[in-house]
């Protein structure tokens, strides 16, 4: 398949058939499309074009077009509908997709939607769904799902899943539950079939430990299981054990991808999600608190380079390195505490700090001896003055040995706390190691000179 | 679930069981483990502990086991193993896993470890899949799949269904071929087990076109295709549409963890996939060529700052802000790259590349005004100077502007040119407006102060 591109010209005939009201058009030319592409069409529209696409077409393909649609977008179209009209909606979508959407509404808002939908079981399970936090397995998981009691024989639970699996579009496993709606195991669709019908299940379900999680567990955590076991589906389960809803890959498939891309922002200096299409205001919000704490982070320097101006006169080439010993300070803080994040992310350090810091050290020593080397040949070429060529290159190993030493450890540190590490990336660690930098630089370049 | 936590008590269990040859209490103690909970164990045995493992053990359950090991302990195991104890390992994986495994062997080794193979349409299967390129849709698919073709008739259909399926761990769908094996459409299971056995294939199928990659597509790709249309399986078709394999979506979650750690890695500065636990040396390939190019672009900003040495004197304090204005110029460059290259991979930007920069550079306006400003305010108070004040902060405007610019263009060039838009983050950029910001900030400097 070529994967669908939007082109101006599909834009451009959209919304003049939505500015002539061509309806039947509209229908042909939109009725057979992926949500997902009609959704990226719709993100380009304006609120009244946006709106009129909605309310024009059904609201099963429309729900799914809502789902995936931008949170600004998406306000803007559900302010302009009915509390009918977004309840006929939210009855074609899954629960958690509707009680996602359902939570972006204003309060009062809420209890009208709730109340217009008609299939109350679909309503209930909805509200239940809201009661959990958006940033846990409860809030991704949803209700459809197929279970069955253990208690029941073959046939009444092949009937029962009938009923079941008309609400779920992808049956990935059977869940099977006690009385006290306890998960206790999984039932494999091929024992189900080959069993007579009147045999319980109790004697044909696997009751091997089903791999599960707990309501309140991290998104990141259900992510982290669901790719190392390479689940598709993965049961939720409440403090006492009771099966509550499930997860699906796909659900996983973009918190991964969040979680990535909130990592690389904030390791490139952009504290919230913001994308390139967003406006100038949202990009300054995110971008700022960052650059001012870099700003700052450059007026220390000036303020510490002050206390050795008295150097300038005979030695006004130690002035010239400034920005390679930040830079090199900043390169190699970022470059440690990235690994260590990726490292804190994907749960494989192993062993303990120090042998850790240890670790670093003896690298970045090994690397500041290198590096050094190379700048001692070429200010000692360029300079024809060895003393001061050895002066800043032994700055640059301790500088390059204390940036890898703060890269390491302020990570590790922050994990300990409880506090995302991906903070210490980016601007974070280049502001504390420039300065840093420039401080055993100057002191050693002056120990050396002897000034 | 309690996700599986690796302790160092365990370890030190496992390896005195090896050392004594305790298999049975081995195989007890691992019998019941996941492969990915014991490939985490493995990978911290020494080659021959981890041989002797791998050798104990049955090959169904070892075979998952060495998929996900490191690739340096999975090399040094299977050089321990015979073509025939490899075959075996072989034998009990799905084809794109056993492909991925061959293709890391010696070329001797892999002729002879295929003729060992005894199943003969899987050693075909494997070979088959030996000849697509790594970095490919053909590369990540499985030949394992459910395929009827549409001149079938009900009964015979569910027949060969059956007897595919034996291979298939999760059928994700049933594939419609023609005569020609060429896709066609798909087959919904509840279809086929309502229509009556004597009913021919090609009345009861879907034959709306089915979502399908090529096999020369790139993985990057059939990940966007898949995680947008929230796919779990998608078939893949050669050049002239026969079916020929599929990929399911936990290939794709490896794929999109990998492209992001990637993007992540360039950004920091580091060229190589490393991780914390890789060995110094290796760790200082992937950082090493970084922190040169660092050093030449510190370099190149000491040989500037030389042609403006005759300002020193009467206005040292330029020089204290140099690491100030390469720490601003770096972090904008960065926040600049790092928004393009977020809005390439997601292929969310929209619009030509000149409106694109002149939005950058209009928010590079506002940040540096607002920056600026701060910065008057702070060098005015603290030197009481206005002229210079003025000169550093009107410098910094303009460093920004030019900084973001140079963020903005790069990744979309290095993109146009067909080079991975990523490289441009991280150093690259920082160097290079290191280097730009320096001569600018001179130069405005100068001009505004008349010297």
């Amino acid at each position: 398949m070529t994967p669908f591109k939007l082109t101006a010209e599909l834009l451009t005939e959209i919304e003049q058939l939505i500015e002539v009201k061509k309806n039947d058009d509209l229908k042909s030319l939109l009725g057979t499309m992926h949500y997902a592409d009609m959704a990226e069409i719709v993100n380009e529209l304006n609120e009244n074009e946006a709106t009129y696409l909605i309310k024009l077409l059904d609201s099963d393909t429309t729900s799914d077009v809502l789902t995936e649609l931008d949170d600004d977008i998406r306000e803007a179209i559900l302010g302009n509908l009915s509390t009918k009209e977004i309840a006929e909606e939210i009855e074609e979508l899954d629960t958690d997709d509707a009680a996602d959407i359902i939570a972006e509404l204003p309060e009062d808002i809420v209890r009208e939607v709730i109340s217009e939908i008609e299939d109350k079981e679909h309503a209930k399970d909805i509200v239940d769904l809201l009661r959990y936090d958006e940033y846990s397995a409860g809030g991704l998981m949803a209700k459809e799902l197929v279970k069955v009691n253990y208690n029941w024989n073959v046939m009444t639970c092949v009937k029962e899943m009938r009923a079941q699996a008309k609400n779920v579009t992808r049956v990935h496993s059977i869940y099977v539950v006690d009385d006290d709606e306890k998960l206790i195991g999984r039932l494999s669709l091929k024992d189900l079939l080959t069993a007579a019908t009147t045999v319980p299940i109790r004697e044909v379900y696997t009751a091997k430990k089903v791999d599960s999680v707990k309501v309140n567990e991290k998104p990141e955590e259900v992510a982290k299981i669901m790719s190392k076991y390479d689940l598709e589906a993965i049961p939720v389960i409440d403090e006492i054990g009771r099966l509550v809803g499930r997860i699906t890959i796909d659900d996983i498939v973009d918190v991964i991808k969040e979680e990535a891309e909130k990592d690389y922002q904030l390791a490139a200096g952009i504290s919230q999600d913001v994308e390139a299409d967003d406006s100038i205001w949202e990009l300054t919000r995110a971008r700022l608190p960052w650059l001012i704490l870099g700003l700052f982070g450059g007026l220390g320097a000036a303020a510490i380079m002050v206390n050795f101006e008295e150097m300038i006169a005979e030695h006004a080439i130690l002035f010239f390195f400034t920005p390679l010993i930040a830079a090199m300070a900043g390169n190699v803080g970022v470059q440690s505490s990235a690994i260590i994040v990726q490292g804190l992310a994907n749960d494989d350090l192993k062993g303990s700090i120090g042998n850790r810091l240890i670790k670093e050290i003896l690298l970045a020593l090994l690397n500041g001896l290198i590096l050094a080397a190379i700048l001692l040949l070429a200010i000692w070429f360029w300079k024809d003055d060895f003393l001061i060529a050895l002066a800043i290159s032994l700055s640059l190993i301790a500088v390059i040995v204390v940036a890898g030493f703060i890269g390491t450890f302020t990570p590790l540190f922050l994990d300990k706390r409880g506090i995302d590490p991906a903070i210490a990336t980016g601007p974070f660690i280049t502001t504390s190691n420039d300065i840093f930098g420039i401080i055993i630089y100057f002191l050693i370049a002056k120990l050396i000179l002897g000034i």
